[in-house]
């Protein structure tokens, strides 16, 4: 037992010992042909954090992850997938193996293209119009279930972020919500530092302007104290 | 003068001594609004590769590059832009300065949105059309130019390879075109092998496939005799 645990670098104690912590991050990408395709700004960096700080509460964690420029933190299981639709079947069947704690950190593609070109599509003169269908909500999907883990959501706002937040945590049946205001240069998207505002049950917490490694680590300390209350 | 030379690295023998050569590499970005953009799987590891491959034959080399992640040559001057419009005019500048030979291999998004919004579009239910306006053919327009540099453009196509690199050479006025298949796995965009054929007023040459740097030097090599024959 003592040496299963090393060899595993398994950390059983903490406030997250013995809990299963699923966690999305990075974008989705959605194909328009089998070379252009839809994307968004997300490095993914929020998430990762997040993932090895769950591990060092001593979580079990998966992290399901768009396609990024990073390393899987030590000790967690990733799983990885490019669209919204590979993203939510890959989440429902983490959460299907029984999960405490759901963060959505990835920056889901909310719309695909209504049909996918097998070959590339060919320049024509004037204007085209791109049909697009939208993607499945992964976040309300996942808190509607009835073995629903505590379920974080993130909103990443232009503006109006914390009218927003409040209400995407509502329609959403979410237990907390973290906003972060991506206007802000240096902050948030493909950023290394990030300020939130945090909002749950238990009220509005404030965190950062702090590297996104530090402010994960409190983030994470907030979630499990809010979920254990 | 010799200290100058070995101060700036420059080589001023070779086949491309005293030229300057542009050359365009990478995909561009198309934004929708401040988080989501259109893109394509294009590394810019093929332009990379020749703009080395063009130095080393003695060549002043100005680079166009769209956001990749690749450090830029020694001795090559990059000039970074996120999209189509961007990366003409950065590329009419450089040409505006004298060019004696233009490679395209950057993969340019045909089309961009009609309308980029200043804040996050929000989701609503039901099919959405997105409208899109062609980009500025970046080939066409240097190929036009009166005092036009040797023009070499890139086809990377999913079928018809041949034939399609044929009709673009003609229709855009080219000197000379490179043909690759990139439905061909683990060939062309995002690889570090490829192969290709090559179409000119002097017939038809194929190479690879290798290594993209191995072909780059290859392929310039070609290039170099074709425009000084």
């Amino acid at each position: 037992q003592i040496l299963l645990r090393l060899v595993a670098d398994q950390p059983v104690d903490g406030p997250l010992g013995g809990r299963h912590v699923v966690i999305t991050a990075g974008p989705t990408r959605e194909a328009l042909d089998p070379v252009r395709y839809l994307t968004n700004h997300s490095s993914g960096k929020m998430g990762y954090a997040l993932a090895d700080a769950a591990r060092q509460a001593g979580a079990r964690v998966t992290l399901i992850s768009g396609p990024v420029q990073l390393a899987c933190p030590a000790g967690v299981a990733r799983i990885d997938v490019t669209t919204a639709e590979e993203m939510l079947s890959a989440t429902s069947r983490a959460v299907d193996e029984g999960c405490d704690l759901f963060v959505a950190t990835a920056a889901v593609a909310d719309y695909r293209p209504a049909e996918v070109a097998g070959d590339k599509i060919k320049k024509t003169d004037g204007t085209v119009s791109l049909s697009m269908v939208p993607n499945p909500d992964i976040l309300a999907t996942i808190a509607a279930r009835t073995d629903r883990p505590f379920t974080v959501g993130f909103a990443a706002e232009t503006r109006d972020v914390a009218a927003y937040a409040r209400d995407k945590m509502a329609r959403k049946k979410l237990d907390m919500i973290v906003a972060n205001d991506v206007s802000q240069s240096g902050l948030g998207f493909n950023s290394d530092q990030n300020a939130v505002t945090v909002f749950s049950g238990e009220g509005e917490a404030r965190f950062g302007p702090s590297d996104k490694r530090a402010l994960a680590v409190d983030l994470l300390d907030y979630i499990s104290h809010t979920m254990n209350a």
